[in-house]
């Protein structure tokens, strides 16, 4: 049986999430890493035999096609078998689980990656505008929100992993990928946020190698960041 | 064994989607319909007993309490018996219905109830300020990219149901809820899109009469609406 193929780029951060997922719990995968900035998954040959909505990461099982990292994971969880920590069958403790994957589409996934666009990405893709300080500065509020009620409402119980885990989950991978993000534009998640702090230190040691590999590029522009403070670049979350 | 604790608002369109699921596929529910518009989800006895994000849906099986819809359907779908067209076992099916329960979250979820806010709700909540206009029509844009997309991408196999599907799912029922919120706010989805408009009139027939029933309420502001020209009151979607 040939294994997947699994089409990523690690600058997304679903893409790392199912990246880190897929070699921690040992899945055999054929590896398709692309790089959106060449505008791979804009070809008419990604879209007609990889992904109709032309984005990472997707995921291609000899003749089918499927997107949407969260719907990838499940489809995998059905079809591999790993360590139950990752997705355990317990019913009461799937459905934590599966209550973040999809609390975080409007929360992390959103807030996130919003302000490492608002921020980073769009003045230098599309030069800078008026207003842009002010919407980076609303939309900080809402990551602050989101990121707050992690600390408040997810990892409240006392234990190291989202939704009173023991154990890390791919609610952990998938949350802590997005807080990444806007490290990139100067942003520490951290400060204020014991819980969260300790948490993301968990994930990824829960999970390296691979989850420094995965964010190799992240901290690489995190150096190069010349609007980041000297200090805050030698703080790994 | 008790049925499990279901609390819904008919104006919201996950509860909606949840409503006609479980009364059509004959799943036993402890009903607790509770009103948004009295505060009840703000009440300290909601937050701790119910659900901490203080939303509906929700859901509480004996001491657990879970949010998130798509979760709780999840969820129920674990414990329950009941057709397999709503959610089949079948890999392939099953993660093109996971595919849109998880593409729907930034585009349909996202886009129909934020018209449906700017449009509807915000004027008549907070009233108007100067730049409602600007920002609905920007958002109508949004919108009606994303139901030309469910129009080309997820109706285009010939087949009367998400994902190229024969049966109904529960990926139908959570997109077509989502569509009827905002012709609240005067504006018809099916204009242009022979396949939506074939398949929301398929989805309700299939669903007849929890679909009516649920959208009692969502039906009569439409009639009550002054600013929805008459004949498009008349139509039903």
């Amino acid at each position: 049986m040939a294994p997947i193929k699994f089409y990523y780029d690690l600058m997304s951060q679903p893409s790392r999430a199912l990246y880190i997922f897929l070699k921690k719990a040992k899945i055999p995968f054929d590896d398709h890493q692309i790089a959106l900035r060449k505008g791979v998954h804009l070809t008419e040959e990604y879209e007609n035999n990889v992904n109709r909505f032309q984005k990472v990461p997707a995921l291609v099982d000899n003749a089918f096609q499927l997107s949407e990292s969260i719907a990838m994971f499940r489809y995998i969880a059905a079809k591999e078998q790993f360590n139950d920590h990752w997705y355990p069958k317990d019913l009461q403790r799937r459905g934590r689980i599966d209550e973040y994957l999809e609390w975080q589409h409007s929360n992390t996934r959103t807030t996130c990656s919003y302000y490492f666009i608002l921020k980073y990405l769009k003045p230098r893709m599309a030069g800078k505008s008026p207003d842009d300080e002010y919407v980076a500065e609303s939309s900080k509020k809402q990551m602050d929100e989101t990121l707050n009620a992690i600390e408040r409402l997810w990892l409240h119980e006392g234990k190291p992993f989202i939704g009173g885990s023991n154990e890390i989950s791919i609610a952990d991978l998938f949350g802590a990928c997005e807080i990444e993000q806007p490290r990139i534009a100067g942003y520490d998640p951290t400060v204020g946020r014991p819980k969260l702090s300790a948490w993301m230190k968990s994930v990824k040691d829960q999970t390296n190698p691979y989850y420094d590999e995965a964010h190799h590029y992240v901290n690489k522009l995190i150096m190069e960041n010349p609007d980041i403070p000297e200090y805050l670049k030698g703080i790994s979350v």
